[in-house]
């Protein structure tokens, strides 16, 4: 397969699925729809909708059975980067070489337009739909509102802050990409499984998978931060040593996250072996994320 | 019936189920879990949950059924309340008497731990569990997010902000209103009615009593603003008047609200006739809530 012609087919897919369970709209919410789309069209690289594609794939199943739930996941991601860069949090002026929402709309609308993606992705999972069966359903909004919570995604944000500045451990680096991007990637991962009608076998080796993974993808974000040009990142570069972040590199050096990122990577891949040639997209695609690329 | 002694027990029945759904927690996530909890337990009324569980039983469920959701949607409420407060939005500094959220936790935690609650209500609601079949939880978690969402609460809370200052009409408060307050509440009642089984019939009487009730409250509660004393409402009064909100009173004149109020309730309540005695919680809150007793 040529991964490029692949990544290329299946952001126009989510696009295009994205467009039309997004409309603009006319009215008095027009304005909040709009802030809405303007973050979820910014140019994101649809990273966790095509893990999810590919991971239904992995597992037999046939991509538009993940669909509307991929949708649903790029809005709770989408959500989550708007809040995250509101002044009161990163504040952050840019992403992905474009102002960030708050800048362009208002601090207020930036809160309610992520209050309204968060929202808007359980209601897409829960809207009438023939594709997957009811008990299905609840177990994917069971997955994503769990890796998007307190015991999640949120919660990994709370750690982020704390340990700004801070005298971190590797403990506490874990545990804050574990929860704050890990369990999105993670829950991306299993909810196509799921969606895909993956076996208990077969979920135990994409949860492996993703839980591996994802810890990879992250030290090698951290490693772009330090390594890349503000150019090539689309936002300010060397932020996070500004700011004292907790990140891999900080704690643990440059050398030893490239080898970690590596190590992880590899563990990751042998839990694929099972799935044979329908796993090669999420080979390509996580070989590539590692390498920094996407 | 007693009605103080009915909503002093259904208010404890709430308080018990929420503190079992959202226990205080250690580690690293402590602090968010405490905002979270601070807010929920900060001394609200129960309006939502009581009228979901009156709900259940006027169409002859039991209350237990409606219980998870009713936590849920408290969860969505505090949330909204959280956020409606901070500085970029209403700014207040208090709320029910005692500080909000962002006061005593800082902006960024309380930006958190309203996504936090958000999503742990989704997260409620699609937990496995016996009590209700998988489809009718679909339903629930459908309602529950289209009431929330851009097309309910959020889009009427930015209809709230655009409105601010301006020369308002009739058709943008009963806007606002219907989106920002009245959405929750019908969907509170159609849950609880959804939860106690009930017939589409019995859904369509309880959604026309919700419709009517939920402008009912909500002018009410506009009257409440400027009619009651502070030590009455624990906070600022007089709030809605210095920053020119969209209000039924600021529109149509306090003599015309209240006779719509009255009006609109009256024509609430006939829609509870088929249900008999069953109904008569519902019938004597609301009349309670009119009243601005709670």
């Amino acid at each position: 397969m040529d991964l490029q012609t692949y990544l290329r087919k299946q952001q126009q897919y989510i696009e295009s699925a994205l467009q039309e369970v997004l409309p603009p709209s006319d009215g008095p919410t027009a304005q909040l729809l709009k802030a809405m789309r303007y973050s979820v069209f910014a140019g994101g690289k649809r990273l966790r909708p095509i893990l999810m594609l590919a991971a239904c794939e992995a597992v037999g199943g046939n991509a538009s059975q993940a669909l509307k739930p991929a949708c649903a996941l790029e809005m709770i991601h989408t959500y989550s980067l708007i809040h995250d860069d509101l002044p009161a949090m990163d504040d952050d002026n840019f992403r992905r070489g474009v102002p960030t929402n708050h800048k362009v709309f208002g601090e207020a609308i930036a809160i309610l337009a992520g209050d309204a993606l968060l929202t808007e992705a359980f209601r897409l999972l829960s809207q009438p739909d023939q594709t997957l069966a009811a008990q299905v359903r609840l177990q994917i909004i069971n997955i994503a509102a769990t890796a998007s919570g307190w015991g999640g995604m949120v919660g990994g944000q709370v750690a982020d802050m704390l340990a700004e500045g801070q005298d971190n451990s590797i403990d506490t680096v874990n545990f804050i990409h574990k929860h704050k991007t890990g369990a999105l990637i993670l829950a991306a991962l299993q909810i196509g499984a799921v969606s895909g009608g993956a076996d208990p076998a077969q979920l135990k080796h994409i949860t492996t998978f993703g839980q591996s993974a994802g810890l990879a993808f992250q030290i090698a974000d951290d490693l772009l931060d330090i390594e890349s040009s503000q150019e090539q990142l689309g936002k300010d570069i060397g932020r996070d040593q500004q700011r004292g972040k907790a990140t891999y590199p900080a704690v643990a050096g440059v050398e030893e996250s490239h080898r970690r990122a590596t190590q992880l990577h590899a563990q990751a891949i042998a839990q694929l072996d099972s799935f044979g040639d329908a796993a090669e997209p999420l080979r390509q695609i996580s070989a590539y994320i590692i390498n920094r690329k996407l």
